[in-house]
Parts: C-alpha cells; sequence; structure tokens
C-alpha cells in the first residue's frame, strides 16, 4: 500500500503548482480516503472470482471490459469509454499433457512404448499445438543457449528441454524473470533452427510446487513453429535426473492455434483538465490475463489500484489542473495491442 | 526478504573493520547463501504446523525450545545453550463464551433469559475467568476512555464495551495498534475502577472478518481484576448497533487464571568472535506466541530469521571478530522475562 501511496505522490507532484503545504494537505487527504474507504480489494475480489480469466479474444475479456467501463463510471470519471483495438485471438484449445515413455518388449521383440509418468506442463502462450495425435521423442537437455549451440547437431527431429533456472540471486525478482524468460520467448525458434520438433522449458519461477507457469512465447517466422510447453519444477528436475542416467522419451500433446484477429478494447477513465485539458497524463494497469488464471497480481492489482486513484480523486473533490486519463489496457500477455493501440 | 538483508547490511557493519570492498563481496555472499539455500521458511513451516502454539508454561513451550536449540547446533553455533528463566504461567482454562441476551415474559409475568446470538470472543491474555457460572449484565458502550470517563457513574456493576476502532489511517500499522492497544492493556482495570465487572474490548484489527484478537491486558491492583474479552469485528458492529437502539445484556464466560510461575528458557546460540569474544552482539526474536494461534509473524519470522543468519555466518565461512548471540527469547507475550532475563 506504501508503494500505491508514493504513486499517488508522484502523480501529484507532477499536476500541481501549489504551494507546497496545500500539496501535502490533498494527499494526506487522498491517502487517508483510501485508507479508510478503500474499494480495490472488493473490486480485486470481484475480477479474479466473478470475471476470472480473461485472455484477449475470450469471452472472460468481453467481461472484463464492461466490468471495468461501469466500474470507471461508479467511481466518478467526467467521461469514461471503450477504444476499440483488433487483438490476437490465441486460444489454448484442449487440455495440454506430456509424459515420460518407456520402451519394453514385447513376446514378438516389438518395442513398444508405454506411459511411465505424466508431466505437469501447460503449452506456452502463442504456441502452436502438436495436433492431436501429440508427438514422442527424445530429449535433449541444455542448461543455455550456449549449451544448445554446443549440442546443435544432436537436437534434429528431438524435443528439447531448457532446464535454465530462475536465479534466485537477484535481488530485484524481476530481472531474474526477464533474465530466465529468454527460454521462454525464444526457446522455441532457436531450437526449431536446428530441427527440433518440440520445447519444453522448465517454469520461470522458485516457488517449490509443481504448478507449471505459461506466459507468451514469440516465433521467429524464419523457422518452424514447433509446439513448447512449460513444466513444473518437480517434474523438471524428475526429468533431468532421468536424463543425466540415459535416454528418455516424452510425448507431448497440445491444441494452441490462433483463431483471426478480433475486437478487443482500452478502458477508459477521464478526469477533465481544469486549467490544461488537452494535456494529459496517463495512469493504467492491463486488463488482460492468461487463459488459465486470475491474474491478481498480474495485472489486477494494476487495475484496481487505477481505478482507486480515480475514485479517491473524486471522493476527495480533487481538481486536476491536467487531464488524467485512467487506463486498462487491453492485451498486454501476448501482444501489447492495446498500449500499441493507446500510445 | 530485502529488511532481512538490510538488517544483515547493519550487523556487519557494526562488526567488520575490513576495508569497504571485502565487506562488500561478504555481505554479497551472506546474501546468496540465503537466496539460494534459505532453510528459514521450512523452519518457519515446523514451528508454525509441527510446534504450534507456545505459550510460556505450556507444553508447546517446551517444545518449541527443544526446536530452538536444535536447531542452533544443526545451524552451526559453537555454542548453544538454554538460558533459564522464571515465566508466568497463565491458561485461558476452556473456551471463551459470550452472547447477547433477549428477555422475554413468561405465562406467569415473570421475566427470562434466552440466548439471541453468539458473539465470537476470546478472553485477553492475563485476564481473570468470569468464574464457571459467567456473568450476565447490560453493556455500556464507550468509544474512548473520554467517553468512560463521562460515564462513570453509569457502569457500576455493568459490562463495559470499548468500542475504540483501530485508525486505518496510520500508514504505519503499528502505531495504530498502539494506539488501539491502551484499551486492551489499560481497559479492565479503568473500568473497574468505577465498578464495571467485565469488559469487551473491539479486536485490535481492520480485517473484515469475526476473528478475535487476543493479546495481554495488565490488572492494575488498586482494583478488581474483572474478566475480559476481545470481540471479532462483525459482531463488535453488530453489538454497538443494538446499543445505539436500545437496552442490551450480554453473558459472558471464560476461565483464565495464572498458575504459579514456572520455568523457561531464552534459546542462546553463539558465534565467538575472533578478536573481541567478551564484546557480544546479540540478535533475536522472540519464541513464544498466544495459545490460540501459530504465531507465524509474531514471531515465528523473527525466529527463523535470527538462526538463518547463524546459518548463513557458517555457510560462508563468515569469521567475526566480536562475538555474536542469536537468541530466541522466552515469554515476550505476557511478561518480557525472558527479555529481561537476558538483559
Amino acid at each position: 500500500m506504501s508503494r500505491f501511496l508514493l504513486c499517488i505522490g508522484t502523480v501529484l507532484s507532477i499536476i500541481t503548482v501549489q504551494a507546497q503545504q496545500e500539496d501535502s494537505a490533498m494527499i494526506r487527504r487522498i491517502a487517508d480516503e483510501i485508507l479508510i474507504n478503500s474499494k480495490a480489494y472488493d473490486n480485486l475480489r470481484h475480477l479474479t472470482k466473478q470475471v476470472g480469466p480473461r485472455l484477449a479474444g475470450s469471452a472472460g475479456m468481453v467481461k472484463a471490459e464492461k466490468w471495468g467501463l461501469k466500474l470507471m463510471e461508479e467511481s466518478g470519471a467526467d467521461k469514461a469509454w471503450l477504444q476499440q483495438c483488433m487483438v490476437p485471438h490465441w486460444v489454448r484449445g484442449g487440455t495440454d499433457e506430456a509424459g515420460i515413455m518407456s520402451f519394453r518388449s514385447t513376446a514378438n521383440g516389438v518395442g513398444k512404448t508405454k506411459l511411465e509418468k505424466k508431466l505437469d506442463v501447460v503449452a506456452l502462450g502463442n504456441s502452436m499445438g502438436t495436433g492431436a495425435k501429440g508427438i514422442v521423442d527424445d530429449v535433449v537437455l541444455v542448461n543455455s543457449f550456449d549449451e544448445l549451440e554446443e549440442k546443435k547437431d544432436q537436437v534434429r527431429g528431438k524435443i528439447v528441454f531448457y532446464n535454465y533456472k530462475f536465479n534466485p540471486t537477484y535481488v530485484n525478482v524481476f530481472y531474474a524473470y526477464r533474465d530466465a524468460g529468454q527460454y521462454r520467448g525464444q526457446g522455441p525458434s532457436r531450437a526449431a533452427k536446428y530441427g527440433a520438433i518440440g520445447v519444453i522449458v522448465r517454469s520461470m519461477s522458485i516457488s517449490t510446487d509443481n504448478h507449471p507457469h505459461t506466459g507468451a512465447t514469440r516465433y521467429d517466422s524464419a523457422y518452424a513453429q514447433i509446439p513448447a510447453v512449460a513444466i513444473g519444477l518437480r517434474d523438471a528436475d524428475l526429468l533431468a535426473e532421468k536424463l543425466s542416467k540415459g535416454k528418455v522419451s516424452v510425448y507431448m500433446r497440445t491444441y494452441g492455434k490462433f483463431l483471426p484477429d478480433t475486437i478487443g478494447h482500452n478502458v477508459i477513465g477521464e478526469l477533465i483538465g481544469s486549467e490544461f485539458p488537452n494535456e494529459i497524463i496517463t495512469v493504467g494497469g492491463h486488463l488482460d490475463s492468461w487463459d488459465n488464471c486470475e491474474g491478481a497480481h498480474d495485472d489486477g492489482a494494476g487495475c484496481v489500484q487505477t481505478i482507486e486513484l480515480l475514485r479517491a480523486f473524486k471522493a476527495t473533490n480533487y481538481k486536476p489542473k491536467r487531464t488524467i486519463r485512467f487506463v486498462l489496457f487491453a492485451n498486454e500477455e501476448n501482444g501489447l495491442r492495446g498500449g500499441t493501440k493507446y500510445a
């Protein structure tokens, strides 16, 4: 909450030219309004529990936009509207699956595969599916892109497993996320360049559970768009351990695909400036979330804080000199189309 | 976690006279050790889930002391021991109860009371019980000590309900806690001074649930030791609303009492200083918690951070010039006997 108040302080310091003491009293009044009457948690509860997942192009997106527009109006925006923008429409298309296969000989000497252990995986956002039959092949583990270069002659026709570990020594966790995130973003195309047919990426996390963590990949158009999944940390360790002892074959079945671009919206609320209405300050968060989660932190919190600021400004009868736009951006997760449109 | 690292930084800046660059490398090594190999969460899980509540004098206290001593040894203390101190031994003695009573006339015209609504309450730590029969009487609501002074002639033989609200406009929550905490600490004796027979205190919290929040009261020996409970916030609001409409009678039944002081211990681990072994730096948290909760924040976190610091110092082969004592103090919650003994 104190970070949030700091943010208010920053916004106010930009938009006022009043004496410092008046500013300070106003900031205190706004801070008290939020500390006493905040609707941010209630709004976040509604967004996560009632609206739920809201990936670009989904029915949840439409529901979230309606929720946002209504809330902007109720919170006292002078004007509130939807700004149309085309958004990508990626769908997961089914339940992602993967597993370790074991081989055994049959009576007549022919090899037969059998599922040995299911793996907890989720297809990366924007990734293409394997097709309904799935793929089965040997896995090549690499711990880094450098190691991929070393093993580039071994990956043709195989599944590449990026076991790059999220680095816990970054005190600022976002650096660690960006650092490991390269394997999710670029991993599939860099493996496809050397003929890999699928990719498994260690989840970007240090949590000790086995829940896989999705996020967007970006295919390089020069290479094949091979299917890619994130794998839970415990299963990643298990797979790495098995691979340290010998050959491991894995099957993957995913259904991801793009439908044609569809219509989405930035949700915008405005407080019109009393002196410089054409000079605009923007405050915002992004409204979309992945399809398999509630997006409370990413970025439900940003959305409800944006609206809370509007509500608190109105509740304390604060009149900005410049116009302030409160924006819930469309499609940050897999396209940034909302932000681009707004800019 | 960053606060924790700051704390390490502070400790190190006191205890080293090495060049700044060496310090900085050492701090980084210790920080990395904690970020990568921390056992703090595992230890906290064990303390809260396996050891559990650990009020002074309870079996949980003994279990917690054993746990702490073993962990100090395992974490690499040069010496680890228990420092004996006598601790108060307050027991809750039963399940605290309260409820709103309604009156109705019977066929022969005699009034009869009936439980209308149970209230979610918990006896304040160190408070005396009502006796097995409980007490039933009219309630006098006061919003502050000033209001108690105004109503001092109305409270004799009655139950005083302190409805002082936790002030959410303190950005530093601890100030709000201290502010409201006066009613818990002094409320019973100040009401007893005017002849009240029981006290209900609004819980010190802004959470929206109805869970009552215990904590210690301190009787002034000049007045009667009347029973006192904390009440959940929703029930506090309900009671206040009913009182705004007319007379309300409440029953309370609590069983709190003191047994004779018993033996407790500060748990101490030590890294012996290489140059100034007799100059001692103390780092610590308190080991005890209330009887009805796990005490994860208060102060399980302080305990596991204390031990984590010891573990990380040993793991990185850090040799302090002055002796460092890592202390899990006994009996903070209702007596401060451990801290007093150590000092």
